[in-house]
């Protein structure tokens, strides 16, 4: 896709929707699909739908519809998953390591090539069969494979140093799960952060539950 | 707040971002804060801060700035932070316990009464001190509290049934980390629901690296 072309955020943001209806549809052995039978499926409108798709420019024949292996590789391929992504967890504490086991990192791309952490207690331990490392290893290169992602998986207080390290060997593109606004702390067009900031989705549910119930 | 006041999504999801910079400045011993200084420390304007606290009414006064506790304390409200709000966890496996571990909830108003799974082999054991309960005697009442929210952690093809058992005993409000989607399956007006879906956000990270990387 050229860098010209602004695809807004609320499309971006149903793109990993419809890779995941697609790919249930694919599994339960489906091979085409209408655009309002998609969008029965997704609760959108096929309008809707067919607008999102122009936007990377349209996958589907009229009156035929779309053929879901064709459009689910190209949404696949739109979002990036057909790239190899080498990724790092720093932080193997509890949630750092329930993620490692509770997602499939490889079917999007994700390569997960180690694990760091800076307690003596759990390094040398064994997450899905990596090794929990050193952090202090970090800058040696590990059999010459570049790292692209991190996910972070640390205490807030220890993200200032751990980021501003981990930018200086090249790391640019971040997964986080602390409490550290990463966007406020660097330059935001040199780095690329995707934010699950736990506690925050737990207050929007709060304020939604309480303006839905007065 | 009255229900006709519509508040733009934008800003409701900025809330629990001043909520934690607030909290944080109220623990470094703040009192009180001009607008230009918290939009600085939030890389935000001021004249943008003003318009998003004057939604619910502004609450603070030319030339002397906020108060922070009284902000704080109004943004908590305005969140339903202060809401005893009842809270059962569906699913104790990985995710679900360490869920219960890592996040505080009794600090953002969620009170959590009981832990539920299907699963013999875990139920009895404890988390956080709480026992996992088998999740067929949660339509017992439970020393007459009502149970306000639903943190569902189950496989996808658990759900339909589960969210359908729970919406029968009153539960109408879920943070949901299935890859179930609720907002399509069940009438959207009857429930609130805050999704995290974790693989979404990864595909999300993967279109933002690609394309930024272009």
């Amino acid at each position: 896709m050229s860098k010209s072309m602004k695809v807004s955020n609320l499309v971006i943001n149903r793109l990993p929707m419809y890779h995941r209806f697609l790919t249930e549809l694919k599994s339960n052995g489906a091979h085409k699909i209408s655009s309002s039978a998609l969008a029965d499926t997704m609760h959108l409108t096929a309008s809707q739908i067919r607008q999102d798709l122009n936007c990377f420019g349209g996958f589907g024949q009229q009156g035929y519809g779309y053929n879901i292996d064709f459009l689910l590789e190209s949404i696949g391929r739109i979002l990036g998953l057909d790239q190899n992504k080498n990724t790092i967890l720093i932080g193997a504490g509890r949630l750092g390591s329930t993620l490692i086991s509770h997602i499939s990192f490889s079917e999007l791309g994700f390569n997960l090539t180690g694990i760091y952490d800076n307690d003596k207690n759990i390094i040398g331990n064994k997450v899905n069969d990596i090794e929990i490392q050193d952090i202090k290893n970090l800058s040696i290169p590990q059999n010459n494979q570049n790292v692209d992602v991190a996910i972070l998986c640390i205490p807030k207080q220890a993200c200032h140093e751990t980021v501003t390290f981990l930018i200086q060997n090249g790391i640019k593109t971040f997964w986080n799960f602390t409490h550290y606004d990463l966007q406020i702390n660097f330059l935001k067009d040199c780095i690329t952060v995707e934010n699950v900031h736990l506690s925050d989705s737990l207050m929007k549910l709060s304020y939604k539950k309480t303006n839905n119930d007065n």
